[in-house]
């Protein structure tokens, strides 16, 4: 409106109005802590003198500039890199992050919904595997962009890896090392990861000619090094032992390492072990961990090019990025 | 209002104002996405009925339910169980929590207001120590809790540890385990607890009559495993090398443990080590490290009983916590 391009005079509509200069800035500025009637009042007085009181846009019901990463649950460096490289690209593009930590599933959904509205989130990115139908009602609030974890079934945006086909290589190179009884210490069979990972594990060793008794297929709950001691330790007191732990993490196959140790068992003479993420964890523990490289800090970064992409362009045709993963070998899998 | 008590019908508002009643109730539940002239219409017809249009709260310009944490920036487990304090805590009184990572100061302090003003945050509690200035500052937006790092200047409320006291404890233990010439790793000094730490170690060896040359005073620019690593290695290898260290945090202890391994010096037969947190990697090395243990879920989850105290409660008093801190002997400092 034209009118408004005129310079407002706040002490002239005060005067006019009967409030205080102060009533009429906090007025055009925060409308929300001045009573209704002042504001009309106000509005009066603007309308006096050919003037319109300018609209007020409310700052906080605006989306806002943040961004809003969603974790597990429990304890793993892992994410301390994918946190980085979401923050790098995050501040390039002008956006805050914050993170929560919780398991989202069809119990939690609302309540995840309600914080991302309360801190008025303008974009999500989900570490945790969601339902296509969940995603979607998601997506319907704020873009989503899935990172690490993603559901296959949705057309969302995801950036990972080629969980299957790393897997393949880890049990390949185990095999190729010389290894015949292979032990898969594993993640529960709901993630993505630990599913892909299981299925690359047995395909290779269905090539191989290899079984795999029930029990070296183990399924921690959560991603818990006490409870992969203990799961581990049982495993390796019984009769027919392993020669090889694949652990689809580092943390696992820490307990693997430990577990052998403490049972006189040789690592890897005795058994080999290999882990996964590459998580600063290998390079501390001995013997120093042979493990799957996960682009940690890409993975976080390109998730959020994604996010920012969309929330800045909200037509874009999202694209989903696969990165890769590469074995870095250290003593746990070397004979000397 | 009494008129407000009677039960207002949605469809006879809509009916006078001529809209829909969806817009009526629009105009109840969501105001902020109806136009002005609209809303004046439908408050003329709750007038007409001698009712008034109830006054509308937008939700988001409320102080929301979320309380955001600021930690530090740089990988270090010791808060992932603070983490888990604060949750338990603030789940118990229905509040949501959301962590970011930044070093505050004074550069980066409007920006961190801009996030807590974004975000709608009931409370803040800091990881981080700040100027009794900034300090009072952020108070005056939202309640603040300091926890683990706290400037002793502020009156704002905080839970801690009594750093002073627990160098203490560990250098005397030290001392009397035989060792008369010991090294002390430590974060930089502009942190509270490293200065702290530096004073009780210092008090100590003073009192011991034992001289500490400057070089074996290592200052670390951030808890990194790496740097760590690299400023060991160079002392280890120098004339004069310390026959225990003291190291401030268990990544810094973890690195001391593991340089000595690769330079062939035994710990802890010619290097004693103790660390400081008491974190799960203390079990994951060999040897495993002896460490003050910090009550870390209790740190988060007293610093959350506090800030929702004074959330709920403003006009409470604030108190502060020192928590007690105990050594957890384990195979770095004790010979077999």
């Amino acid at each position: 409106m034209s009118t408004n391009k005129k310079k407002i005079k706040t002490s002239e509509i005060a005067a006019i109005a009967g409030v205080s200069p102060a009533t009429v800035s906090r007025v055009i500025n925060h409308r929300e802590l001045v009573a209704d009637e002042t504001v009309s009042k106000i509005a009066a007085a603007f309308e006096s003198l050919g003037l319109k009181l300018p609209p007020f846009e409310e700052k906080s019901t605006k989306k806002g500039a943040t961004i809003l990463i969603n974790f597990p649950k429990g304890t793993n460096p892992f994410y301390e890199e994918v946190i980085e490289g979401a923050m790098a690209s995050a501040a390039a593009h002008g956006f805050d992050v914050v993170y929560n930590y919780e398991n989202l599933n069809r119990n939690s959904f609302s309540h995840f919904v309600q914080l991302v509205e309360n801190i008025n989130a303008a974009g999500v990115i989900l570490l945790v595997k969601l339902n296509e139908e969940l995603l979607e009602q998601l997506n319907s609030i704020v873009p989503v962009v899935q990172c690490c974890e993603y559901n296959k079934k949705s057309p969302l945006p995801y950036v990972g890896i080629d969980d299957f086909d790393a897997a393949r290589k880890a049990t390949q190179y185990i095999i190729a090392s010389g290894r015949n009884k292979i032990a898969l210490l594993n993640g529960p069979l709901s993630a993505k990861y630990a599913q892909d990972r299981l299925d690359g594990f047995l395909s290779v060793m269905e090539e191989a000619s290899l079984s795999v008794p029930s029990g070296w297929l183990i399924n921690v709950p959560e991603i818990n090094y006490e409870i992969a001691y203990s799961m581990v330790t049982q495993l390796l007191q019984s009769e027919s032992r392993p020669n090889a732990f694949f652990a689809t993490s580092d943390f696992l196959a820490a307990a693997v390492v430990n577990a052998a140790r403490n049972l006189h068992i040789h690592v890897p003479e005795h058994i080999m072990v290999v882990g996964f993420d590459n998580i600063l964890l290998c390079q501390m523990i001995r013997p120093m961990l042979t493990s799957v490289n996960q682009p940690k800090f890409r993975l976080g970064f390109s998730a959020c090019e994604i996010l920012t992409e969309i929330i800045e362009n909200p037509d874009i045709v999202p694209h989903s990025i696969l990165l890769p993963t590469e074995l870095i070998v250290r003593e746990s899998s070397t004979l000397t």
